[in-house]
This record gives C-alpha cells, structure tokens and sequence, in this order.
C-alpha cells in the first residue's frame, strides 16, 4: 500500500458510540462489496461514523463534500495543463478507486443529479470507472468502498437521488442517540460533567420535538458539544445556549422565545 | 484488431438467462447493422444482457454512463494539449466507431437532447460520425454497433428522445423475469438456497405492485442479490432486507411498512 | 479542386425515387445560388435527397446534425492552440463556402435561432462568410451551395426559424411517397419481395393516420427497410415490426395495441 | 489608409433606388457624427442601403450580423495565445473605430441587450472605445461611423434596445418600396421583364396586408428576386412562386391557399 | 504621478452648466472620501459633470459602462498568460484605486448585482481592494474616488443595487436643466441659435410630460443636440426632428403622432 | 510566522465601543475554536467588530466579500499556468487555514448556498480542507479561525445558509448601539460635536421605525458618519443629510418626504 494514502490514514481511533447493529452491518456490506447509503438528520454522527469504521477495518478515508457546482471531472479527474504538456490528476472518487481506500460522498443530493451517475459502473458487478478522457477504464482495488450520505428530511422535489441510483446502495438509517448515550458524548467531548450534559440534552430534546413546528432541524449533537465547550471555558450556561443553541439555528422571534425558554428550564 | 480494445472485451461469459427471443433479435439486429433500443425498468437487467451479447459476439464493449452535463464533445472527441501542440482524443463513441466495438450509451435520456443528435449520421445508412473539429469524416468500423437504453416509467416531458432520435432504432423490450428464472438468479449470483431466494423474489413482486401507489420503482433484481449477499454472509435476513431492500427504496413511514409487513411475512 | 474534398464526395449514386419537380427545382435553384429549405416529417427522405443531388452535380457534401449547443464557432470555426502559437480551423460552414461543396445544415431549427443568424451573409447577394476572429472577409467559392432541413411538424414556440432567416430561402415540401413507389423503395432497400413491402406500407400507412391522434409521427420508410431487413435475415415477420415498428415509436398502451393490431391485419 | 481595409471596400456600386430623403440624411448624419438606427421589415433594402452609403462615401464597411451568444469580446476583441505569448486582436467593432470604417450592426437587438453597452462610449461626445483588457483607450477615427438595424415589428417584451441605448442614434424608418419602384428592382434585378416582375410584386402586396392576420412578416423585395431568377432560369412561374415565395413564408395551411390562390390570379 | 494616467486625463474644459449646488457638495464628498451616486433620467448630464468635476478637481477619470455581463474579474482584473508565464492585468477599479484615479462606473445596476459587492472595502474605511487571485490587498491611493450613476425611473424589482451597497454612497439626485439653462446648453453645442434651440427644447418638454403615458422616457438634452446639429448642417427642422428625436424614441403610432404634431407646432 | 501575513495584520486599534458581552464570548469561541457567524442590519458595525477583535487577539485577518458568482475555487485556490507549468494559488479560505488567520466571509448568504459547503470541512473536528485539484488535505493552523456574517432580514427564500451550515456556528446579534453609544462614536469618527451628532442619531431612529413600513433598511451609523463629514467640511447640516441620508436611502417620494420632515424637525 502507497506512502501517497498516509494523508487520507485516521490516525487515532474516533470516538464513536454504536447505537444498534450499524457497526455489523457495515462490516457485512464492506464485506459483499455492497456500497452504503447513511441517512439521518444534520449532525446526528454519520460522518464520525464513517470515520470510525474507517479507523476499525484499517482503510484510508477520502471524504467528499458534495455541492451544486460539483461536475463529473471534479470527482473523476482532469488533463492538467503541464511544462511537458498535459498530466491526468485523479480526482477524489478515481483516487479512491485506484488505491483502495473508502471514499464517503457527504450530502450527495447536494451534488448535480446526474453528476452521480458517474458512480454507477462502480457500484455493480463492474467496479469499475471510465475514464474517458484518459481513455482509461480503471477497474476499482478490492479494498475500495463507497459510502454516501444522504439527509431525507431536506430533500426536495428538485433533489432527489434517481431511483436507478438509490437501488445501486444498501442502506442505513441514523437517528439521535438515546439521551443516556447523548449525554455520555456531550459530556466526554466538552470535558464538562455528565448533569450539565444531561441538561444540554434535554434542550436540543425539546428543540427536536418543535421540528416541522417552525424550526427546520432540531438542535444537532455538534451543538450541544459548542455549547459544552463554551461552558467548560466559564462562559456562563445561560450565554453559552445563547451562542451556540438557539442563535444560530434560528431568527424566528416565537421560536427563539421559545428555546430561550427550555433553556431557562434547565438552567 | 488492436491491442487497444483489450481492456474493453468482456473476459468472462457474463451470467445471463434470456427470456425470450432477445438474443435472436439482438443478433439479428446486429447483422442488419441496425442500432438497438433497450427499453425497461431499473435494474431489470439490461446492461447485463448487453455485456452478455458483446461476450456472445466476441466484441468489445464500450459503456458509456450518459448524463446531464455531458457534451457532444464529451462522445464525440476533443483536442487536448500536448508538449507538441494540440492531439486529438478520440471520445467513447468515435472509439467505438473507429475501432469496431459495440457502444453501449446507458439512460441516453439523460444526455441533453440534443446531443444525441450526434449519434444520427451514424445511424443511418452512411454509418459514419463526422468528426468536425478534427476535419475527419470518420466512416464506421464495419463491426461498430450502437445501443442506447431507456426507462419509459422516467420520462418527463422535457426529457424524452426526439422521434427523430426514435427513429433510427429497433426496440427490445424489457421487464423483470418470471418468479422461477428470478430465484434462480438471485440464488446463484449471492451463493444462496432457491428456497430463500424466492422469498425474496416474492418480496420484490409484492414491492412491484406498488409501483405507481406510492413506489417509484419495484425493487430490483440487483437489490435482490444485495440482499441475498448480506444473508450468504450471516446477516440475519431481517436486517438483510431492511438494509438492502426497504431503507434504500423509500423514505415515506406508510411504504416502510408495507414493505417491512412484506418482508415479516416471508422471514 | 483540392484533394482536401475528397472524404466529403459521394463515391456512388445514392439510390432515390424523384417525386415530383424537386430535383429540376434544386438544379434551377442551385444555379440561381438560391439557398434551399427542405421542408417535411421525419425519415421521408430529406437527407437521402440532398445527398442524391450532390452526386447528380458533382459536387462535395459537407452534412452538419445541427444540435442545441451548437454554437457559431462550430459553424464557422476557431483557433486551435499548436506548437507554433494558435492555428485557424475552419469550421464546416466555412469549409464548405472556402473549397465549394453543398454545406447541408441537418434540422437546422436544433441549433440555437441566432446561431443560425451567421448563416446569412453567405444567402444574400455578398455569398460572404465574416470570418471576424480571424479578420478574414471570407467569399463564398462559386459552386457553394447552402441547404437546410426543416420539420414543421416539430416546431414549438419556442423553436422556430427567424422571419429574417427563412426569407433568405427557397423551399421544397417533402411527404411520403406514393404507396406504389415507397414499396419499391422498400423492397429494393431491404431485399425483400414486393408484396411484403407493400404489407409494410400499409401498415405505415395506418400509423401515419394516427398522428395527432396519439403518436407525434407515423412510422417512417426508414423504418420500415429496418424491419424489412430483419424479416430479409429470417426473422419472423411479427417479431421484425415488433422490434423495428412497434416499439421504438411509442410506449403508450393504447396505441401500441393499435399499431400490432394493424401488424397482425397485414401479416 | 492601410491596405488593411481593402477587403471591406464595397468593390463596385450596389444597386439602391433611393426612396425618399434618406441619402440626405445619412449623409448629414454622418457629417454630424450622430449614431444611426435603422428601422424596417426583413428584407425592404436596410443592409443594400448601408452598402450603398459605404460606396457612395468611399468609406469601408464591416458589417456584423449580431446573435444572441455575442459578448462584448466578440465585438471590442480578445487575446490570443501566440508563440511569443499573448496578443491583442481586434473585434470588428475596434477594427473599424480605429481605421475608421463604418460599423453596422445588423439585427442589434438580437445581440445581448447589455452587449451593446459598450457601445454607448463610441456615441456620444468621447467617441471613444476603452479597451479595458488591452489597458488602451480607443479614440475613434474621424472616419468611423455606427450603424444599427432593427426590426420593430420583431422585438419581444424580453428584446429591445434600452432607452439609454436608443436615445445615443438617430433613426430612418425604411419600408417596402413603392408599387412601380419594387417591379423596377426585381426587373432589374432578376434579369426579367417588368410585366412578370409587376405581377410578384402584385403577389407581395397581397401577402403583406396578411401582416397580423395569419402571416408575421409580408414576402420581400429579396424573396420577389428570387422568384423572378427561378422564372429566368425557365422554372414556370407557378413552380417558383412555390419555391421561392408561398413555401418558406408559411406551414399553415390557410395562409398557403390564400397565397397560392394570389400567385393563381396573376399567373 | 505616472504617465500611464495621461490617457486618462480630461484634456480640456468639458461644458458644465451647473444646476444647483451639486459641485460645491461633490467636492465636499471628494475631500471626505465619500463614494457619490449620481441619480437622474438618460441623457441628463451625469456623464458629463463627473468629466466636468475630474477636469475641475485635475484627476485623472476612469470610465466603466457597465453592463450584465460584466464578472468582478472585468473590474478588478485578472491573469494574462504571457510568454514567461502569467502577467496580472489590472481592471480598471484596480487601475484607479491604484494610480488615483477618479472611477465612474457608469449604470451601475446594469451589473451583476453581486459583481458590484466587489466594490465595498473600497468604500468603508479600509478603502482597499483585495485582489485575491495575486494575493495583493491594494490599498488605495489618497486621490483615488469612486462615483457611481443610477436611474432610478429603470429599477426593475430585479436589477436594484442592494441595500448594504447603497448605504455606503453620499447621492445626489439630477434632473433635466431648467429650460433656459437647456437652450443655452443646446444652442451652444449644436452650433445654433438659441431661438431654434428654444423650440427643440420645448418639444421635449412635452414629450416629457408624456413619461409613463406611453413613452419610457423623455426627449433628452443629448437627442436635442442631435437635432440642431442636423438643422446645423442645413437639414430642414421637420426633417431633423424626425431623424432625431421622434423615430429613435418610440415605435408606437400614436406617441409617433403626438410628437410629430408638438414638432409641427413648433416649426 | 511568515512576512507573508504582514499586509493582513491590522495595524492600529481599530475603534471599537463594546455594546454587551460580545468580546468576551468571541474570545471564548476563539479558544475553543468554535467558528462564529455574526447576525445584524447592514452598517451596524459587524465588520468593525471583526477587525477590532482581530487586532485584540494579535492575528491576521482576511476579510472576503462573497458575492453570488464566487465558486469554490475562488475560496480554495487553483492552478495558475506558469512558464514552468502549473503553480498552485491558495485562495483565501486556503491561505488563512495554512498560515493561521482569522478568515472573514462577509455577507456569506450572497455566496452560492452549495460553495459554502467546501467550509464544513473546517468547521467540524476535522478542521482540514481538503484541496482536491492540488491532492492536498490541508489541516488547519491551529491559530485558523472562521467567522462569517449574515443580515437576517435581507434573506429571501432562495437564499439561505443550510441548516448543515448554520449547526456549524455560533451566533452573536448584533443591532445598532444604544443612543448614547452611537452619538459618541459618530461624533468620534466624524470630528463634530457630541451635539450635532446627536440629532443625526435621532434622525437614524426615526428612519429605523420606517423599516417595513416603506424601507428595506433604516439609516446606517457610517451613514450618519458620512453626513457628519461632510458638515465638519462646512456643508449645511440640510445639504449634508440630503445628500449622504435621505438621497441615498430611497427613491420613494413619499419616503422622502417623511425622512427630509425627520431632518428639518432636528436641524
């Protein structure tokens, strides 16, 4: 295996609490080659997830954060322009493909429909990417996996992944963890105690109830980390929700009215 | 026959089971120099019948996934630059009709429209593909053969073939394969026993009912074995399905559970 | 006259049954340096025409698929990045005005409306072709001849030919032909006998009925030489006008049922 | 005066039946330096005239038929890439403002409205064109002179001139010639007697009272030619009224019988 | 100061008729760093004050017409290739902020909206440019100024500059003269007497009336001067009003006859 | 640390008048490397705040205007054609993760939503962007901080940050300074009395209760600087509100006319 992986190497294992039977099953569609699909709201631990199964089977990880202006030669690859002419530079899904590393396409529907169909030949019996303007067809390492991610509650009618290319993945659904487990995290992450924690969680809690109520998403795990952290630096818990709660996830009068007062609640 | 075509013949005879008279007519097809349309569901199995005819006709194959944002410089060719100026680059399609492979364009109504006007002079009776930027009027290798495929159950308005586009093709139609053949696949394909691939079969038929009643799709016969593969390697078969059958195919709670309720029934 | 036309003569008289007036129409036309407009439905014999009058005339053919990403540049040409700094390449409308031949702009209305505006110089009294990012006045070669095609059936709205650009050309109307003279064609095409091409016919016949009434267009000649040959190569009468009639032009169930009925009427 | 300009001389007189005052006043128009707007259906004479203007001044013309994909590069000028680096190429707009040529911009609207913002510098007291890539700033030659043509009866909600382009020329309306004056030119013209030439003009007076009712434009002076060189050439005149007059104008049918049946009462 | 500026400078005194106290406060505005919008109709004499003001204040004017198509990269510059590599080409924001100059863009909602954002830490405190692709953060030169115009009668709800770039220009709003200032104005441009001047006036004082009644716009002091200087060049003034005030500013046939008849009232 | 920061560093204490707990918390955020989005009405000194705590913490900072036509690569950087090939470029977003600035995105709703997303990558645990054209993956310099800022009431519901963004920060408010604190700091910056600029903030908040009822935005406190500017240069405090207030703001007569009431009830 190439020096040229190290970068893409996770060095220390992650910490990642598994909720059900996610991990298994993982290891069983890596196993059968069968790509994966996570899905789940914002911040409910698929990318740390990803990278924990990484670090676990031992394999390189190249993440992709998808947008709207992504094109097919921007997963792919392109001719740059050389003292010696043109040299082909691999793009992150052919890097992948080529080295045997995992490569994980976040927030896939983001990127152009049909820009993911360039991830077909490589998702069934094929494994297998044209590159046509190289006029290559790289055929994929054994250790290569593809994972992508996907957030059901966002999609609109506009994007959507085509039915040809959600049939090409398993999948598996992520949620909040329970509060105990969401707490652990809150606490070990922000270093701060475990009540605190527990407070934080029931906050984003309440929060998560108001979704489709006004709010769009209810507060993420990530945030009750920031508002920890805020807190375990001395900002006081009131300001520290404030800031990392309830102003950046909305700019609704009711609804922040509202969550300033859950967290007047518990603190 | 040049080296070059090496890497686009097809090694192995591809597991195929015909239905009807499709390799009859598509070898028919073929002698007649007559370009082919493949119409058909997701995943029925479409491209493995065209890997399996180009194995059957001992002829390269040249698969080309279309999309959005592809060009007709993207089939066609393009000048790249080179230490000695510009060199041409042949695109898919004018290899394909240069050397003498089967070209294979997959989901073709995904291209823009018009770029599949490209493909007209070579479909007609001057078989040939004028090469415009180059200057070349590249006539068809006599082994050259073109076929598109298409999802009638996709179409919108705005994406459908021109009848001009029409035209020039014979058609084969395609549709998922009796319950018997379809066990018999799945259970060779994921090392499975026929008793438990045809609960699967069944699963998938109860699946294709509901197509147009709240599914976009059936499930395929790929999920099938995706789901036969998971269980070939001890994944339990509940999990099995809703990882490769259910969570892939739908976000929509009703349809989860009809379709756990389906897979309960047999498992 | 240069070696340089050579790709673009027609090596043999292409086989084409005159209707009426149109080939003493195109001759008077062509020496009037009248620009022509081919008008009529798909597949009735437009390109087949042009082509035969290039050989009648002696004359190269430059054919061009218009298409909508066509751009003026592909018409009229652009600099190519060489080892010697840039280098001119005409593009096939100026080519075709520099060296003499027929420049035929196939379904002309594809290509964007103003694109199509840099046409007009060569189809008045200058014949000239401003070849602006070159600086060059190009004058059309004497034998130049400009003839597009045009499907009236097709036009939207939003696709039509500019007032200003349709008064720039003559124009011939072009239908099927006779029942009598499109068996022949048929036969002769396809080495079929007469009497299964006249069953052919017919059943074109009744499609043709059915346009606007649920088709976009009736089965055209060509297609009806495609099923011809397959029923040449032994395939059976049913099956050839399933694959090379029936199924390429139309997906909707009741006219499908409409049009194997009139196939089993005649076979 | 550079040889550069000798391509777009006007070689010998174009033929041009002044209608009214408008020699006079292009004349003073252009002693004035005051910008000019060419209003008129397709056809009536608008671009014979400025050529005819263009000899009579003894002055170069480079004329520029303006499309919808035209930049402001296409018209002010560009760097191409050379052996020795960069340079600097004039667009035909900065070609005539600095050897002082006139400029005419056939169909400006079609251009992109903001397009011919860069114009605007060129009409009025600075007559000047900065070249802002090029870091030069372009003093016209006292010679240069714009011209623009437009068609009133043409422009859309989506295409006009902006008042503030409007308000930098003045404009001379153009029209079809009178009765006696259109058969002189067709006569003339098109190498036929002025009895036929009298009876198509008749046929176009018909035609462009259907303005509004069924037709979007009347037959012009060029179509009339056209029909009249057909005649020349021995085509019978109802034939070439077909081809060169009745068929390009119009697909509907109604229109095709009210003109056929006006070429039938004067032929 | 650098001779690269010298094209840049206003050669001699241009005209001004000052209306009120507009450069008393533009000078005000120009010691106070504060960036000016000029407001007011087409053709009202914006342009011409900033020249008035640059040759007054003895600065250097860069001019900008802006238009849709214009990218920040128009404005603040951009790589060139050369033949040692890539050479940086200032724009000329860059080019003024740089050597100062007075910049004028010129319409400036004629601009991509967010192009225009580029502008703003040019016009806070930081007075800079940060010209991100040469990693340069220009700071700007203590003469350099920046004045934009605007017409607020053409504001569709879709081209409006934004708040957050309003709120940071001093505005001065700007009218057509007073009808003894616009006489003096246009006798003494076009070169005739002030009685004739006198009349030209008073028509496009009624076609003024005639804003938002059919017309778009008045008769500017610019098309006035058009008009004298025909009548200057012994056009008859019947003649010369038709040339150009009434036939470039409006098509409508009846506003056509409402000017004619206020030019007839006149002459 | 590199020479190369030098031009970003803020040289001199930029005025800053604390309004509540805001410094604190950014240092906070600072420390526990939690990215900041600062939310608040266009002028109300977001910026300031920015520059001001930047100099307070001793790090560079690189401010960037996003505007709609910024891509990707405008933030992360690109190849840059050299005489020796290619030479990678660090786009802002690039250049302060490697060095260790503090990177503002200023107005980052303006930005294309999905080029936004390349910033989630240093806004997690990652904090790495991954530079995919160069290979790279780039960790942040542990002195790397992102801040953005947003106007809530600009957002229309085609332009939002993404619920997956927003969860990344923390958010401080930001309004206009209580009225004391804003007379002081105009008075400060624009050298009048305390007096005087206590009538131009009274005018402010006059304009403030306007907001919705007929304006989009109340007057700015630069506003109220300009204004007082130009009075210490001697202009009439009616003038000076006229031209740096009132015109600036609205077109709206009825607005005007109730904003000049506001001045000439104060002045």
């Amino acid at each position: 295996m190439s020096d040229i992986l190290a970068q893409y190497r996770i060095p220390a294992e992650p910490y990642y609490r598994p909720v059900a039977d996610e991990v298994t099953l993982f290891e069983a569609a890596y196993a059968a080659k069968m790509p994966l699909m996570l899905k789940g709201p914002t911040g409910c631990g698929k990318t740390r997830f990803v990278e924990h199964m990484a670090w676990w089977l031992g394999k390189p990880l190249v993440t992709v954060a998808c947008n709207e202006d992504m094109t097919a030669s921007d997963l792919v690859g392109r001719f740059l322009l050389d003292a010696s002419g043109t040299r082909w530079q691999d793009g992150p899904l052919a890097f992948a493909a080529r080295h045997g590393a995992i490569c994980y396409l976040d927030e896939v529907v983001e990127a152009r429909q049909d820009t993911t169909v360039v991830i077909h030949p490589l998702t069934d019996k094929r494994r297998a990417l044209p590159l046509e303007k190289k006029g290559e067809f790289l055929r994929a390492h054994p250790d290569f996996h593809l994972v992508i991610s996907y957030n059901p509650g966002y999609q609109s009618l506009m994007k959507d992944l085509k039915q040809s290319t959600k049939q090409r993945f398993g999948a598996l659904d992520f949620h909040y963890p329970a509060h105990a487990v969401e707490s652990e995290i809150v606490a070990d992450e922000a270093k701060i105690d475990v009540a605190t924690a527990d407070k934080l969680v029931a906050i984003a809690e309440r929060s998560r109830n108001l979704k489709g109520h006004g709010l769009d998403e209810g507060l993420s795990t990530r945030m009750l980390i920031h508002a920890g952290e805020l807190i375990a630096r001395g900002v006081a818990p009131l300001a520290a929700c404030r800031v990392a709660l309830v102003r950046p996830i909305t700019d609704d009068p009711d609804m922040r009215d509202a969550l300033d007062a859950a967290v007047a609640t518990f603190f």
